[in-house]
């Protein structure tokens, strides 16, 4: 028996989805909430563990993460009773059996979202990465269109990585504006550490005028790490949905 | 010399706007950035005092709230350095001699953000109220058709008040659909404590099955306190914008 948990968080206040000793993160805290309704053991008799589609790093947001676990479905209203007011289960339902949220998601989508103003915002404060200087929109544009397709990231990840394969397939990449704000939207197979901060530093830096078009274009053919630009600010980021197959909704 | 500040806030953490004492409040913060960098005096040689379009409550918001006094305009910059990250001004601007942001406003405009549905939203947790009743829609929008006009609205505001007057114009009011988000926008000439809450909180009595229509229309024309519904939470409120004449811009 096998759930699938649809689950918004505000990341400001966590150290992350994974768990860590001693930090708070929202594995944990869903974990133990669901371990309260349904017991310490899964259907497996193994302990009650998350599966997650995109484990995002500490300070990322999630409007529509997805995680399973081995065991019954319990009304997200009870749920949401035992957790937090920063991170919500939207959504509870019995998935095929052995279904896995990271195994057998297609695709991830998030989005990163910059405030491009010269006044700082009270309500974007925490959920925006707040950019003073001007930014040259078509470069922005030129950029996320060239990031459509099978590319080698190796430039927008940690050069101590856990990952061993660089390519990753991007199905979608844009920018889309609504006034000052910015946001870069991004649907690929799966994601390393990092790249989409560092993929949103590198184009803001272009788009300021500090870096060509065309030096961006060559970083997506494997270069070092320290060829790319800055890792944007965590809180400018959310996972924003988790796409699967026929079996997996 | 007067100047005319715009500024936003989230209200969560402030008692309001109005300065009292042993509380946290808009107008201390705004009176003690700017005494910093101008002085105790105005220009006129009294204490620098703020005077401002609507007088917030405590935990209500404002997007774009309009203050002015008596001395010259600061770089918006210098002014949000020195204030917390919960308020900041947006723009300040020199405004025409005698310019008062309280008696030249036209208009106010306030939005109230409701959230319906059955499981809450983290991210909007303190910036909509979380409905989980089942709501006539139509019904929303008849009684906020019916607001339009100048009506007697003694049933929308405490018993014990300040108010000597009553009657309130309303230019506009209507509810705006953004799928599970429902948006009260409502101007008039001025308003009165907690009206937009109770009005709101009674609207969504009449949605609910519990009041009809046409006994929100009678309240319309001077019912008690008592005879209206539930002032609606201040977290779901916020001041969106003033209007000014030609003169204040």
């Amino acid at each position: 028996m096998v759930t699938k948990l649809t689950i918004e968080y505000d990341g400001s206040d966590f150290a992350g989805w994974a768990r860590q000793p001693r930090e708070r993160t929202v594995q944990e805290e869903l974990e133990r909430a669901l371990t309260t309704i349904l017991g310490q053991l899964g259907s497996d008799g193994e302990p009650l563990r998350l599966t997650v589609a995109g484990r995002t790093d500490r300070g990322v947001h999630a409007w529509a993460q997805v995680a399973s676990y081995a065991h019954e479905a319990v009304d997200p209203l009870r749920l949401n009773a035992l957790l937090p007011d920063d991170v919500a289960v939207l959504s509870s339902e019995p998935a095929p059996a052995g279904f896995d949220a990271r195994r057998h998601a297609r695709s991830r989508t998030y989005c990163y979202r910059v405030l491009a103003r010269s006044t700082r915002s009270v309500c974007e404060r925490q959920r925006a990465y707040w950019w003073t200087h001007p930014l040259e929109r078509a470069a922005l544009e030129e950029c996320a269109r060239s990031l459509q397709g099978s590319h080698d990231f190796t430039a927008f990840t940690p050069t101590e990585t856990e990952h061993r394969h660089f390519m990753r397939e991007v199905l979608s990449a844009e920018w889309r504006e609504d006034g000052d704000l910015l946001e870069f939207w991004i649907e690929a197979d799966t994601f390393m550490r990092h790249m989409n901060r560092v993929l949103v530093g590198t184009m803001l830096e272009v788009a300021s005028g500090h870096r060509t078009v065309e030096q961006f274009l060559e970083l997506l053919e494997g270069r070092p790490r320290a060829r790319a630009g800055r890792t944007a600010p965590a809180h400018g980021l959310a996972l924003a949905s988790v796409s699967y197959g026929e079996r997996g909704t």
